[in-house]
């Protein structure tokens, strides 16, 4: 028996004025058939024309069992991170750009929709990274990535100097222009370019990537996702670091400052087209063949 | 309660006199503790003073409980893919260069078979590939690996091209001078040399390294070692590649020959100091810091 | 005043008849402007109904001042390798594949012909490297390269170490897969696979390009094409190493070899249309932007 | 008939105390020598002792013929930028870890300057880049680089985007963290890091190393260092960019800001001993064998 999704959230891409037609698409979809929307009112801002009821992300949350996002992978990150906490099925629709995330293109969504809407769908789940800044003893600032938590150096001209441990054992001091810890999600994002493998989606592991590293054995290391990596800012005052959750800005970092980054423990749940091949996807985005 | 081992196989490396001295070290401390000792008869080859009852690798592995092997990493291959479908614990010595897997120094083996047979020891679970080659249906042969399987060019002057699948679907087509699929464990061994990540010792998952690939986004790819992987070799005849397990020739290959590579059910399990630290072995091998 | 190129040599791709049509389109045109032409007697062979007077690769490039090329980059290596000695001009056409080289597609032929008939073409020389085998003291072989000479593992199963020297300075001991010797010509080739950089085609420089090193700090290094390399084969005898030059092989090494490479003296003279554009080739073939 | 040097500069690491003693010990041997000192000015405040004559930077320029430097690598870049318009032999003593500029350690002090003042010493001639950014067709500023001059993103969180031209020929878009123009000097730096070649000292080219490039065929290209490299910076005004020079800062760039890199005309010339090996450092500091 087919899950049937009741009340439906609609997020579009951040401050997109393009993203209106294909959320309008959307929208008369499933007015058509009498489902009940939420449109994320950040989104409703871009399109006034709308017409529908808006709420907080929040609300979304709590009220919706189906979301569809509008926009480009990295409107998917948002979303993902501001509904992490929720029961809530994703469902991306890209503005024209295949996205690893958002793989349905604007001309199918109808075909997509009614096999969506008759439970003819695959689920994909995908874990968040929860990080902790604690700074002389003292919780200074949490955040969640969907992507990566990068600690990365601030000054241009300065390789930082930090330590790294799992489950409490020290791994390395790496001296680079930073580090990243990726998910499976973000291994094709900036820890493939930073020279970090591809890792399979569903895979249960985290791979930590330095970036432009001083000793040239520093290699990606690949661990288990239920390892508690720490990261320990070391040098002095003025070789500052900076902290960053799929690519948004979080906090300066002095020596010191301690990284704590865990599996967050309830995953997001992305659903897909039933030919969803995530494969095929990368061949097409890497040039491969 | 420690564990408490019976009786005791002794391997050294292959062919290497060297090794002489140091199973005289250990069959002394067994023998002092009138435990009983199968060495291997291969071994016996090069040590003809030894003195001891010899047996063959199979009855090693039906009657000891704990081998002791002396030599390096690559002596540990073979004794893993020997030992593989036994219940036996195997701890390495190495003869002078530290070892990933042969970590306990000769001039440390008083003290630390002391700890070892008081049950103070660490386990260390390592599972091996299983690999199956198929021509035209038949399953051609078989073999295992502890680090890796490669298929690889065999003419020198020529890339070859393979197709790989996992779990039935395709991932891409490869045009390089081979493909090595490594454990966690030969993730510090040829996958490191061809640009694949460290992987942490536990990990359940495979990596995918081409090496000099044509396409240059061809990258490591990191597996769940639950899947199952397939290469299928393509090109014409005279395009040949071989495989190898280990480091060990298996077999030429020909056009639309199938290699089936399965993560094998049984692991092996290795016995370490309990201070054992394998990212220490890494900072010390790869030159960290 | 321009150029007039007065005898026109003609190569097709090794054993393909599919080079014929093009040949001929390339013979109609001289032919048509009363220009006498040798065409290469190997290449006689898969097009019996040429009607042209056929020649060695020899005298081709003894009477003729132009040889227009039909085939592939892989085409042009044979080609240059054997007109390296003399005073003549080389222009490619493809076959339907851009090449680096071979920059005329068939469809522009005409037009093509007719700008270098005027004089309005681009010269582009490029040097190759002239690889001598030392055994015992002796000169065992010769041989000579547009792209790299390789030294190369034989044995599929084990690294292969070389020591390399620069002018009769001690490099390093390298213990790898092999090493590739390349010209700016060969760094988009084999070279590139192996993590080489690119190399601009006027410079007058040669990289060594480490395959698979054991040491991960053994990087790809540049020198001075005026130097003299000299590579010595080392391990016991079972490692058996071999050399190619662009591909070819060229001969098994013992222990003790000798690898003696350097610049050859006399450049190799390509033609290309006025608006050629090596990186706008290298855009295309590495899909950039 | 050797070189007599008159007159020496002497600098010391920017505001470190502990270069004091191997200062001290330099000038030690030039007075007894009854050689003429000129001590850098801003090297006497942190070594109040000195009983020597002070001037600038610009006056030892003028009057001398050597300068000792006493310090790291770092030290000496500043240096070859300040003095590298004037005839002048540069010389380095290291402060206990080997350079690749400054090779004398304290302990060889009297040895090695009993050498250069015998005229026994090799010549080592090494060019820098000069640098001019251009904002709407006026040149705001000009710098010179002995290592590098680095384009680099500013925001931690982005990707910039820059088109590179050489000669006037399009090379590429490059979205990336950034791009290292690099020296023969500074291929041990940076540039090593971020995934470039080694290249000889005496070379004469350029390498232009992307640094985590968002498309992974972007690899490194080595030019003639005799071309003129321009780069301009493309996309949002918001999307900053920064561009250094040896590391040190120069000036936050906007979209459309032209920076314009030529080899500067002037080398510097360092003098190392006689038995001097550049590769012997390679190997040392990057633990090759």
């Amino acid at each position: 028996m087919a899950e049937s999704f009741k009340k439906i959230g609609l997020i579009g891409k951040y401050a997109a004025e393009s993203a209106g037609d294909t959320l309008k698409s959307v929208a008369d979809y499933l007015e058509a058939r009498d489902l009940p929307i939420l449109l994320d009112d950040v989104s409703a801002r871009v399109w006034p024309e709308h017409g529908l009821e808006t709420a907080s992300r929040d609300r979304i949350g709590h009220e919706c069992d189906l979301v569809i996002v509008v926009g480009g992978d990295g409107t998917m990150l948002g979303v993902a991170r501001s509904l992490a906490g929720f029961d809530i099925a994703i469902l991306g629709i890209n503005l024209g750009w295949l996205g690893f995330l958002t793989d349905i293109p604007p001309t199918e969504i109808e075909r997509r929709l009614d096999e969506v809407f008759a439970g003819q769908f695959v689920d994909d789940e995908r874990f968040l990274l929860h990080c902790t800044i604690i700074r002389d003893g003292e919780h200074l600032n949490e955040s969640e990535a969907l992507n990566d938590v990068v600690v990365h150096k601030w000054d241009v001209a300065r390789m930082i100097e930090i330590d790294t441990y799992i489950n409490g054992t020290f791994i390395n001091t790496l001296r680079s222009d930073g580090l990243i810890v990726s998910t499976p999600t973000g291994s094709t994002a900036y820890a493939l370019s930073g020279g970090g493998p591809i890792m399979q989606p569903c895979l249960d592991a985290v791979i930590l990537v330095p970036i432009c590293p001083h000793t040239l054995s520093n290699r990606p290391i690949v661990i288990d996702a239920s390892t508690t990596i720490e990261i320990v800012v070391k040098g002095s005052e003025d070789s500052r670091a900076q902290v960053t959750c799929d690519g948004q800005i979080n906090l300066g970092l002095v020596s010191g400052d301690r990284i704590r980054i865990r599996r967050k423990e309830h995953n997001i749940r992305m659903i897909h087209p039933v030919d969803h091949d995530h494969f095929h996807i990368l061949r097409e985005k890497l040039g491969w063949g």
